[in-house]
């Protein structure tokens, strides 16, 4: 299911389920910098910054209907009881897996259906500094993409988006995740 | 220096060199599904697999005229008295820092100025398999990239290329290095 819920990446995905691990002190640099190559990729091939946020966040959703498969073997994370069991796995467990850093998790709304994850460091954005005829673009879009597409296999729709970005010269980065509705088990996930 | 002398990725590349450390725990799944993305787009964008194959390496290029920087400040590596000591740092501290294997140096010509990297296991494409229609994709190029640029930084100009690929059903992947040629030091390096 994994594989056929996913357009943008599957054609360089095979089904083989060997998650291996290359952990040790695995340093994120390259992948910083990687990652600024798609960027700079897709702010060529799209008009604008919009239209560039949306295909990360959309790469996003299909590296994070993928990648909670790995977190779910890796982490031995049952399922959660509720919305706040499970920011506290995002920030303490998923973040220091896969980024290396742990996120405060904080400003719950009343209903306890909305919280922020704060980030005192990014490590997306280190070396970056946004040009200014690029003032629209929320550079990190694909993690809420993941968070999203992670999120949703395990039949929890959310709403994720950036609040606050150090690259726009706020102090802090904060992601915004509002819970939206419990999937049914029996549908399938939505393809994007 | 090091900024002026990268076309490809800099319009999002501060000049603060504030390299942080987030490592820990580590894993590459996000790092390799990321590049996966990189990879899938190219593809869009460039008609055929060795104009991908070329940009990849450009990209990567790119990556590592800037990562060198990175790596001298981590790893206290000093000046290499010969190409084999260059080799042992390529394979047991760059490699081992960045991607968390360490390949073996073997196939070392007569004249020793050309070895393999033998890698067991590539972390960039686990999860990975080649289409068809993709036959000619060197999938990983970006990494020949970033050895070549990186390599340049120090004065030394190499050749790099994929001899075997587990990616076409090689057993292993084998990355040839050749040494070319000192560059002098008062010349600044080549742009891309």
């Amino acid at each position: 299911m994994l594989v056929s819920c996913c357009y943008e990446i599957p054609i360089f995905l095979s089904k083989k389920k060997n998650f291996k691990t290359y952990i040790a002190l695995f340093n994120s640099e390259l992948f910083t910098l990687t990652y600024g190559a798609l960027v700079t990729q897709l702010c060529k091939d799209y008009e604008n910054d919009e239209e560039v946020n949306k295909q990360l966040d959309k790469m996003g959703y299909n590296i994070g209907v993928r990648l909670i498969e790995d977190f779910l073997a890796r982490s031995s994370v049952g399922r959660c009881h509720d919305f706040r069991e499970t920011a506290d796995v995002i920030a303490k467990v998923a973040f220091k897996m896969y980024l290396g850093v742990t996120p405060s998790v904080t400003n719950w709304n009343p209903a306890g259906d909305e919280f922020s994850l704060i980030l005192e460091s990014n490590p997306l954005v280190d070396f970056v500094e946004l040009p200014d005829n690029h003032s629209n673009l929320v550079y990190s879009s694909l993690l809420c993409g993941v968070l999203r597409g992670a999120l949703e296999m395990v039949q929890m729709a959310v709403d994720v988006r950036f609040a606050q970005d150090t690259l726009r010269g706020d102090s802090v980065t904060e992601i915004r995740m509002k819970f939206i509705k419990r999937i049914e088990e029996n549908l399938p996930a939505g393809d994007e």
